[in-house]
């Protein structure tokens, strides 16, 4: 079972109250094939990039035993380039600059050998491009989509045709909230999954995340961090930590879902803890399995068990 | 084993999407009594109401076996009334009126049958009352407070002081980061727990709530309700099912204050059912068992099995 990966691969320039860098390998491919990476393979990326895109950050991909087939090199641009800064309590940022640069026209390709991939990870590109994607796979097993609110706003047909082909959605509370027209999450989760999607994943930042089945809802706590030394990312890595148990597993059981929502938080956790991609890149499964363990110490609820009514 | 319940004993007037209620009976300590009343007697109220006082309501608070010897019967004056309506996403309310009335003057007294109470209850009132109560409790095993952003600000001396005489204290999670001075609820945990109270729990609404301990870190998940009709008593239906259950059970470990935690937040869920409590006055161990149940079904992260690392 092979996973494909579609997204941004980017640059960005960050500053958050603990630190700044100017140009930092980014977006939601990179992000989302190097946390899949610790998972399975074979893992295909698809995405773009321009002639200024590094070696060296090539490297750090081709280490993590990536793909590259259906990376495009577009030698007529520079690479995609985000730079924010995150407010005080980092739950808020400004952007501060975006260049699309190559990006702007990119068209995913899907070269021969990824065309049957079986997990498909289609992140927040326009939806439109989305579609274009499933139109060149096969037969997939598994679609998992994440999407945002300027698409929700600006693209909702699309978004709408989009989700009609994919099994999971993974979005955050407020986007949920605006996608249905319902401020109730349970309310929200029951329509959204009425356009599609059988499974809905509702992140909510430091407040952990629901996911919403046919047959249960799961609620997933947040890993509790003293030091949060920079968000961007968090979002794709969760999807890369919950493709990449999928893909390995096989098993798409509620059970098995819980326990990618687990390993996503778990990535997730991580990613935060340094600039970018870099703590991702240094990760050991000892400590994978171990920070799943801390999940479930975390959220375990003792049975009921003297003094009941 | 006995517990001792001291707040407010009030009339409230209610506006939420769903309804209106002009005059219903609330108030911190009713809120408290009634849900702990479901886990333990006796069960020692000590309030103040006026003249306008219905015979009804005493009756409710009768019928639940609530011992009322220290309910003061004021008849200078009126009943603590306040009004308020909620947002549409009830999340948010404005408060209309406040009337203090005869709560304006409250003066706690302990009967002498109350002061070998165990489990001491202080529901949200002034700091400086809050240790007054403390004053004329002989050995308590338990102390438990609440306290809201109010204090925080206008009478913090009073609290500071007041919470180096407490075990347990319970806040949301927008007090805790005023109270702490920091944004990061663990870091703002540790600063808490250095002012007096061993335990702490953190209110996050519907994204559950914390416990913190010596030992550990709890993250309780809240239960997914679809229709959250009025929100009036929630924290303090908390404190009265997580008070209950320690005294019914008599546990102070780790694992039995996890426990605490999901009765309350199980009593919290039944209470937004319907207006003021209503709901609470209508329950069964059957009903608060399988609740428990849901929660540790919702919160269950299975072990890790095949395909790990």
């Amino acid at each position: 079972m092979s996973i494909l990966v579609v997204g941004s691969v980017a640059y960005d320039g960050i500053e958050t109250p603990f630190g700044k860098v100017d140009r930092i390998l980014g977006g939601s491919a990179t992000f989302i094939s190097i946390t899949a990476s610790y998972f399975h393979s074979p893992l295909q990326l698809v995405g773009v990039v321009g002639h200024d895109f590094a070696d060296e950050d090539l490297n750090k991909l081709k280490a993590r035993n990536i793909d590259l087939e259906g990376l495009q090199i577009d030698s007529s641009g520079k690479t995609f380039f985000w730079q924010g800064r995150y407010h005080f309590d980092l739950n808020n940022r400004d952007t501060l600059d975006t260049q699309l640069n190559v990006f702007e026209k990119f068209d995913p390709v899907i070269p021969d050998s990824y065309q049957n991939a079986k997990v498909v990870c289609l992140g927040n590109i326009a939806p439109a491009l989305q579609s274009k994607v499933l139109d060149q796979i096969e037969t997939p097993d598994l679609v998992i989509l994440d999407t945002m609110n300027f698409w929700i706003e600006g693209a909702r047909q699309d978004l709408e045709a989009t989700l009609n082909r994919v099994d999971v959605l993974i979005i955050n509370d407020s986007e949920a909230r605006e996608l249905s027209g319902e401020p109730n999450l349970v309310k929200a989760a029951d329509r959204i999954r009425e356009m599609g999607p059988d499974t809905l994943i509702i992140k909510k930042g430091e407040h952990g995340a629901l996911l919403f089945t046919n047959g249960s809802i799961f609620s997933a706590p947040a890993f509790p961090i003293v030091d949060i030394f920079d968000p961007t990312g968090a979002g794709d890595t969760f999807l890369g930590g919950f493709a990449g148990w999928l893909a390995r597993s096989g098993d798409f059981s509620d059970d098995n879902f819980r326990r990618a929502v687990i390993y996503g938080s778990a990535m997730a956790s991580f990613c935060v803890e340094k600039f970018g991609p870099e703590r991702l890149l240094a990760l050991t499964p000892a400590e994978i399995n171990e920070r799943y363990t801390a999940f479930r110490t975390l959220a375990e609820i003792p049975v009921q068990r003297d003094h009941t009514f």
